[in-house]
């Protein structure tokens, strides 16, 4: 039973982000914090909950660049079988392999069986390797990681658009490009869940008017082979 | 005696963040990608540690928005007395007041001890409200996140600029805007620690090329009275 079919405003607005040891930290900082200050958006008037969704036998996991984070819940728990919205993000090369080479890796169950009845199934980074291979990427247009373009050979379904856009929004399913991508990406989400005024609203919070120090442009790609 | 005067490239290049309960999370998760990135920059040569630093009784610190995180060292562990960086970022108010109103303080006198020798002693947000309250931001032109710039009469000494930029140097402070600004200023801090190529190696790395989905300005501030 789908229990959003009931669902009123009293129920949470519930952003799961499923994780793994190596994940990038960035891909799941960015929206925590942009999804969190919508909880705090009396415009909303929801109750919003971001959680990090994790391996059931452990308690906390561990970012590619060593910060030991608690989980909020199980893969298996029933408080998070049903999300609105479901962020996969990316992370070590090495920990998506492992990943990815787990015919019964509970990370890839889980994120196929929510990400079916989600309102929106998202992606940041190489987040969306991870959600092609649940099959949930066919036939939709996406972005990645700029360096990992052509680890989608791999999925003749999936459409990765040209020229590496900060996001790409695909009926339902959104997919960021490389980390910082996820900044944009989140902040567009919360425009099209809760509208322009939210958006900006936390853009003022987060005074996200960025100006980077240095000006370059994105490499060709070198190919990536951790698929092969 | 300072080690730091026989410190050699095999020695790490030690940047401390002190976090405490209610830090923003972004404002200490943008410093800890980016430098964890200079890490892996083979031209900087040189082992760069990024650890949160808090509470020796305590294992672990929880952000603004529920996230749990691991504390890698205590405030008076000697291991981490002699940084060559400390960044002290914002978080929410009641947070700030608890620090500011101890004079018993471990995290401010630890900011204090350390950055009196650090080789850049940085804020983001209203940590600078913090790094304000050791003294040593006397005489130094800063910013802070926009709605807390009022907060600075308190500081007679310390001039906060106009225009709300991304970030200011002053010496060998380097105070950042709100929240995202961290990004912005941690990569400067690359360029000015590391050089050009090494900032622009990162922001390919981190695809930093922001592009917010919507446009909107600085509101004027209200006045926020919690230093009172």
């Amino acid at each position: 039973m789908d229990t959003r079919t009931t669902q009123t405003n009293l129920e949470p607005y519930l952003i799961v982000i499923p994780v793994y040891d190596g994940v990038d930290l960035m891909d799941i900082a960015a929206p925590r914090e942009i999804f969190g200050w919508l909880e705090s958006d009396t415009s909303f008037n929801r109750c919003v909950r971001v959680l990090y969704i994790g391996d059931d036998q452990k308690k906390t996991f561990v970012t590619n660049n060593g910060v030991e984070i608690a989980m909020d819940a199980g893969f298996q728990d029933k408080d998070v079988q049903h999300p609105n919205l479901i962020w996969v993000p990316g992370g070590r090369p090495e920990a998506l392999a492992i990943i990815l080479n787990d015919e019964y890796s509970l990370f890839t169950a889980y994120v196929k069986r929510t990400g079916a009845n989600a309102d929106w199934v998202c992606s940041v980074c190489e987040g969306a390797i991870l959600l092609a291979n649940t099959g949930l990427l066919d036939g939709h247009n996406i972005t990645t990681h700029w360096a990992f373009v052509n680890c989608f050979k791999k999925f003749p379904k999936v459409t990765v658009v040209a020229g590496h856009p900060r996001y790409v929004k695909s009926g339902n399913r959104i997919t960021g490009g490389g980390i910082s991508s996820g900044l944009d990406e989140a902040l567009y989400l919360v425009e099209l869940i809760a509208g322009t005024s939210s958006a900006v609203a936390i853009q003022q919070t987060m005074q996200y008017y960025p100006d980077p120090p240095v000006k370059s442009s994105i490499p060709e790609a070198a190919a990536v082979k951790f698929l092969d």
